[in-house]
């Protein structure tokens, strides 16, 4: 369903223009990595969280959900391994002192500094200077609880969701109405020192995920994966995604964490570019829960009262990031199109996920006419439970175009013979048909 | 509203039995001040927060929305005063080296060092042992952003929501149809060094906030601080928080920060004891816009095209934290009411915002009754949009006890009736009345 191809640029553009996402503390020349979602951008993102939430978490028998502290206890993140292994090979320009990820330098898909310091051997940085050893470093954001700052008091901030949900994962089945196999799935911000942050939202240090940990009998672990993949297809056809741009591709064992047994990124073709990663699918094995069974000293197994026997669940994980599927969202509506010798852009949101859904828009800022459309704006917004823009000022041609730049599916006019008639103007974003209809019918006709 | 009292360690224990609420990282003994949700935990919450978002920012015309990253350039905490002047005071047991809030040590509701110092000059520990000087020591958690820990990459995690708001005042401005009066909500994480986190999820480090900056004209600020007292009177009785135990109470000269000329806080009375701050409203007159326009030398000034002048908007703050806020809608809905002979705790949440709106509960795992039950599940949860649970173990009593403790409106039992009649028995939580009702007619009657 894309309609135009758009750059990164262009994109970019738009989102900080008609206020989707701004660079965090630009004000203050910024902070690399570091984004804020403006009145649109929230609007779309609550829109997809919460379309995800109903999808897979309440529509899901199975799943249920939770919300872990972004804050946990350091041995989390020694028993998950992140405090050992969750590292990024490094190298720095010796003259420059700039930083550089050793595997993007190289053009290599690996973490092996050995591979790495070979491939590296010979070149320079991408300012023309020698560069030092390749060293790993934790991609982890250190802090401080408590009022000194040393060992003792050393935390993490979560580099990934999952840890909260293997850590709750016996409080969910003693307190839930779970049995094994069930998911648990969370929505929540994740932080990664990204050595280049780059390309828009897409590479973030402060990012936002979209988890589920399935937990099953290990026989069952590869229908399970299936099945994810199946609701992905699902719920993107539902999004609006462009699903030529869309593609499953299966890691290869070298691309794979060591204990994953199978592992599926989908890939998105952002700005008509090569595919990347927009989230992904992995069979984790029973890696999780026997590394923190051991330890924490807690017996994880699931007793089988069929069967009598006590067995560690595999887990299935299908995730993905908050900010590329926006992106992904913005980049299959967008359309340029010729209307009249004019061009317009427009974003060809599914309404369902629009962050706008309605424009008020009176024809005249008199009194007659503000009076009959705020009160329009009230009864809509509190019987539709949506978002709703009221907008009066400037020509009405140019508040359509704007509407259409935040992808408004139906705007709506006021005139003066809306006080002899009762009925408004509803234009339709795509055909951009209007159509005249009675006030009274206006709910039944634009609530979804 | 309120039916029982209930006490802090009865509804502790309630929040972590049904699935409420649990320590973080509780397999490995916790960590102090920081708390994870549990399945009905995370929907009561999720529930509230559309509420807020709903009613707040939807609802009113001139509020428009903003997710901002929780870390941001240092130069914007130092613009706020946070770097300098977000401490508490601190004093040392000079033999366990426990560390107290002096404040709360000298039973004191004061910053001021010397008058600390003063207070505490002949005080022993709690442990019964001599204290060290009273310190101050800042709240906010430091961490690094990049490969070096050193000064050039500190950063730190927000104290409150506000900063990413005024940051971006200027960006809203230029974007969103808002002009000056206006405001801008956000809901998000933020993060204190509390020395002594407790009181369950009250006292916290890791809190979440739901906060309006609102802009206006110096003149209209006080008429502005009166709208949203009354604004959350109105939400508040729409959540059924207990409205004997809320109260409005302003804040003194010496309780207000120095730049506040008007302060009130929403008081609630938690487990009948005395009341605490669930959130509050300021006038923080132009000290905001002023200090990050002179840092960032920007002109924050807004143009007011009637009269021709240029001025710096006084903000009007409203803002609540999210944790108090469940906590308070917990103890609000908290009854113990004898039944037969027997007592049942029962949570009575208004339905907009209880957990599970509708538990399923077959009476029999037999085939026949589970596959009319799941499509009934299926259909009303896709219908309806709201969080249904199937239940269909235990017997019929056990499991409408434990749907009476986690606050659901409405349990639909299937039996083998239900095949020949096409009806179902819908049982209401708080008359405990049960009534048959056709399974078509279903949706109609609940779904709200």
């Amino acid at each position: 369903m894309s309609r135009t191809e758009v750059t990164q640029e262009t994109l970019v553009s738009l989102a900080k223009r008609r206020g989707f996402v701004f660079q965090a503390s630009e004000l203050y020349g910024g902070i690399a990595g570091f984004w804020d979602y403006g009145p649109y951008g929230v609007e779309l993102m609550n829109n997809l969280k919460a379309s995800w939430w109903q999808f897979f978490v309440r529509e899901q028998p199975d799943v249920v959900g939770v919300d872990g502290a972004i804050i946990q206890s350091p041995k989390l993140w020694k028993a998950s391994g992140h405090i050992d292994g969750f590292n990024d090979p490094l190298v720095e320009d010796l003259v420059t002192r700039k930083r550089y990820r050793a595997d993007h330098l190289a053009g290599a898909d690996t973490n092996d500094i050995d591979k790495l310091s070979g491939l590296l051997k010979d070149k320079k940085s991408p300012d023309g200077n020698p560069l030092g050893p390749v060293r790993t470093f934790n991609m982890m954001f250190k802090t401080f609880v408590g009022a000194l700052e040393d060992e003792d008091s050393v935390a993490y901030l979560r580099p990934e969701t999952a840890g909260a949900i293997f850590a709750n994962y016996k409080n969910v089945l003693d307190t839930a109405r779970v049995k094994v196999p069930f998911g648990i799935g969370q929505i929540g911000k994740a932080f990664r020192k990204e050595i280049s942050p780059r390309d828009f939202i897409f590479r973030v240090r402060e990012l936002e995920q979209l988890e589920i940990e399935y937990f099953t009998q290990p026989e069952q672990a590869a229908e399970t994966l299936e099945r994810f993949k199946k609701l992905y297809d699902e719920w993107f056809a539902q999004l609006g995604l462009d699903q030529n741009k869309l593609s499953w591709r299966q890691l290869s064992e070298d691309e794979r964490a060591h204990y994953s047994v199978e592992n599926w990124d989908i890939e998105y073709k952002y700005f008509g570019e090569k595919p990347k990663e927009l989230g992904g699918i992995a069979n984790r094995t029973d890696y999780d829960l026997s590394h923190h069974a051991e330890a924490s000293g807690r017996d994880l197994r699931y007793f089988d009262a069929e069967k009598g026997e006590h067995f560690l669940p595999y887990v299935i994980e299908p995730t993905l990031g908050a900010g590329r599927l926006l992106l992904a969202v913005m980049d299959s509506a967008f359309a340029e199109e010729e209307v009249n010798g004019e061009t317009r852009i427009v974003l060809k949101f599914k309404p369902e996920i629009a962050p706008v859904k309605v424009a008020i828009l009176p024809l005249s800022k008199k009194l007659e006419l503000s009076s009959v459309s705020r009160k329009l704006y009230t009864d809509l917004v509190q019987r539709a439970g949506y978002n709703i823009e009221y907008d009066e000022t400037q020509s009405i041609g140019k508040r359509y175009r704007r509407q259409d730049e935040i992808g408004t599916p139906y705007c709506v006019t006021v005139d003066f013979e809306t006080l002899n008639d009762g009925c408004v103007t509803v234009r339709e974003r795509d055909s951009m048909k209007q159509e005249r209809v009675k006030m009274k019918e206006l709910a039944s006709k634009l609530i979804f």
